[in-house]
């Protein structure tokens, strides 16, 4: 009988005409019919990621995805820059070292951006430089990057892009193409609005070109076998039917809404979550909020006990900090299926539970604060 | 408004009960009511791999499962023994190859069925071998491989026995432990009545006892990261929650049903599917038919076509040949949520589209046969 509210950064809510889908009987994979869903879902992720390159589709969690893209890139002993400002950014580091692939940091501490100008230092200093990793929204801790600037240093260098946006995607605004990244990874359980369970790169020429020398063993994971099937719009092994025909349908969705008014509806969210969390007195964490998931500093001493106390109590799943930021930080997600009324039911929740935990707060303020920000859009 | 009746070995169809529990609200992976599901799932898994070890879930399809077997237990350089006689035995043999590992051959022509004196010959000759790999049932040609002797004769070696099982688990008799098999690798879209999606896999101590020294890079599929985090019913990855909910409905079924009387039905399934195809005047291929699939060699000319007119004229999907057997073979899936009843229409629709072809038939032979051997049991 209880009722759950979801504000984590994944998986985020379905939307019911999505979820139903997957609950369609099965069709087989091989067949023209399942054929015309794969091509269409594949439309549509060059429209969500913008670009012109084909976007492949993997059974696989989002770090699947990044592996893929570390493992089609290079070869044991090359060098690249990790540019991390998080727990997401640096999985690119520990994929990479596992591979024998010497990472130059170009990270910085948690809660801070990435900064282009290392970046660019750092690939002066390092001419070989095979790649640069970084993260599109950091979700460990709620910071966005500067991903267009960074395209544009990283694209008059030999060197090729490739940018975590596992989070970030269909939430807030990114052009593969126009910002000059060569490889864009993502997953399906954020702002594509699905469950978890699919995984989806693309590369550009350039990409490509670097591909052609990788000598990192691979099967699974073999960006080539994908792009062979993808011109029979076929997998090459078998997807995951039930997850591609809901994606259909979310994509679908999107479609109608416009790409630049998903990335709206979730700048006003984000507005009204960081004017929630001023108005409860809690600071914002990171050095630039991105717009898919706000964070903000909690008394330690309560830290872990807002988050259980929110879902034991009334349902409404937030996430809390990870890392060396446990304890210290809650995260309201606002990406995908979730909106404004939900934004308002977390807050109103929240301002309970810290009251119900000693913290000296006025009821309603928070809720007051969001909403204000949610109706001047 | 076209009806499909899916006899294909994969995806099989998927119970309603099963497939609308993928369309209920999603839950966080991070809480102690998914914990409790996965934790549910990973005990039926045992019951169904007959083992008392852990059975870890992937995201990933079931070569994902295959390649988490050749990546934990290697190191480049190895040698081990591919004992295959089909199309998934051979990927074996790649994706090993892939990584280093040096392949000694055991297999046999596609269509016969793996011999265990080969494969202890071949011990005997490479006491080196550090593990011998091949398959259950070997989807691509119908056969079912003697499990069981060959566990018997690894096991008295130093070398571990990983079995690809994707095919023929929970449809057909297969007892890990009793076995003495030490890596059982499976996936969800067959015998487990659901989607692709989700791969599987147990290790024996054996198994891990070589997992120690195993050399190959690897991230996604480190076998270790699994085994941690199941301690406290999570995985590491973002795990396909829709699929994993639907997963424990469909255990819930097996058990409630029983896996020796999954087997059963598969088994009379098995031998209508023979008696019907014997009945057309289709000679079985495969020297020894497992209980899953059923495959006949049909004329050339019209191999391909049988399949697809079955699928267009009547919605009925079967399977054609691989590889060299492209054209040449059908293959009737029986496992799963495919019932008596499916078997009777499959054979239904194969005496129409075989008298449309041109094939001299006797109309409701094949069915009558077919319903003999189900009446029978």
């Amino acid at each position: 009988m209880k009722k759950y509210y979801l504000l984590t950064p994944g998986p985020t809510p379905i939307p019911p005409q999505v979820a139903l889908k997957e609950a369609l009987p099965i069709l087989h994979h091989r067949t023209s019919e399942f054929g015309q869903i794969y091509k269409d879902t594949a439309e549509g992720l060059k429209y969500i990621f913008q670009t012109k390159n084909e976007v492949y589709t993997l059974a696989a969690s989002g770090t699947g995805a990044m592996e893929t893209a570390i493992v089609n890139l290079l070869s044991p002993g090359d060098e690249i820059i990790v540019a991390s400002c998080g727990n997401f950014g640096d999985r690119w580091a520990k994929i990479a070292q596992g591979y024998g692939v010497k990472v130059i940091s170009a990270s910085v501490e948690w809660g801070k951006v990435v900064k282009p100008a290392e970046i660019e230092k750092a690939l002066k200093e390092n001419p070989n430089v095979k790649a640069v990793f970084t993260t599109f929204t950091e979700t460990s801790t709620g910071v966005v990057n500067d991903i267009k600037t960074i395209g544009e240093i990283v694209s008059k260098t030999n060197a090729v892009l490739a940018v975590d946006t596992i989070s970030g995607l269909a939430g807030q605004e990114y052009r593969a193409d126009d910002w000059k990244v060569d490889v864009t990874v993502s997953g399906s359980q954020k702002g594509f609005m699905l469950a978890p369970g699919l995984a989806f790169i693309s590369l550009s020429d350039k990409a490509w070109k670097l591909n052609e020398n990788s000598k990192i063993p691979k099967f699974y994971f073999d960006i080539k076998k994908y792009k062979k099937s993808y011109l029979t719009n076929e997998t090459p092994f078998t997807p995951p039917v039930t997850l591609i025909v809901s994606l259909q349908e979310s994509i679908k969705m999107i479609k109608e809404k416009g790409i630049e008014n998903v990335w709206n509806e979730c700048k006003i969210l984000a507005k009204a979550s960081r004017a929630g969390m001023k108005a409860l007195g809690l600071e914002l964490f990171g050095e630039v909020p991105c717009e898919v998931v706000t964070s903000a500093k909690v008394p330690e001493e309560i830290g872990g006990k807002i988050v259980k106390t929110l879902r034991e109590k009334y349902g409404v799943s937030i996430a809390g900090g990870q890392g060396d930021l446990k304890g210290k930080i809650i995260r309201f997600a606002h990406m995908g299926y979730i909106g404004k009324a939900d934004i308002l039911v977390g807050f109103a929740c929240l301002e309970m539970v810290l009251e119900e935990l000693g913290v000296k707060i006025e009821k309603g303020k928070a809720v007051a604060a969001a909403q204000d920000a949610l109706m001047k859009g």
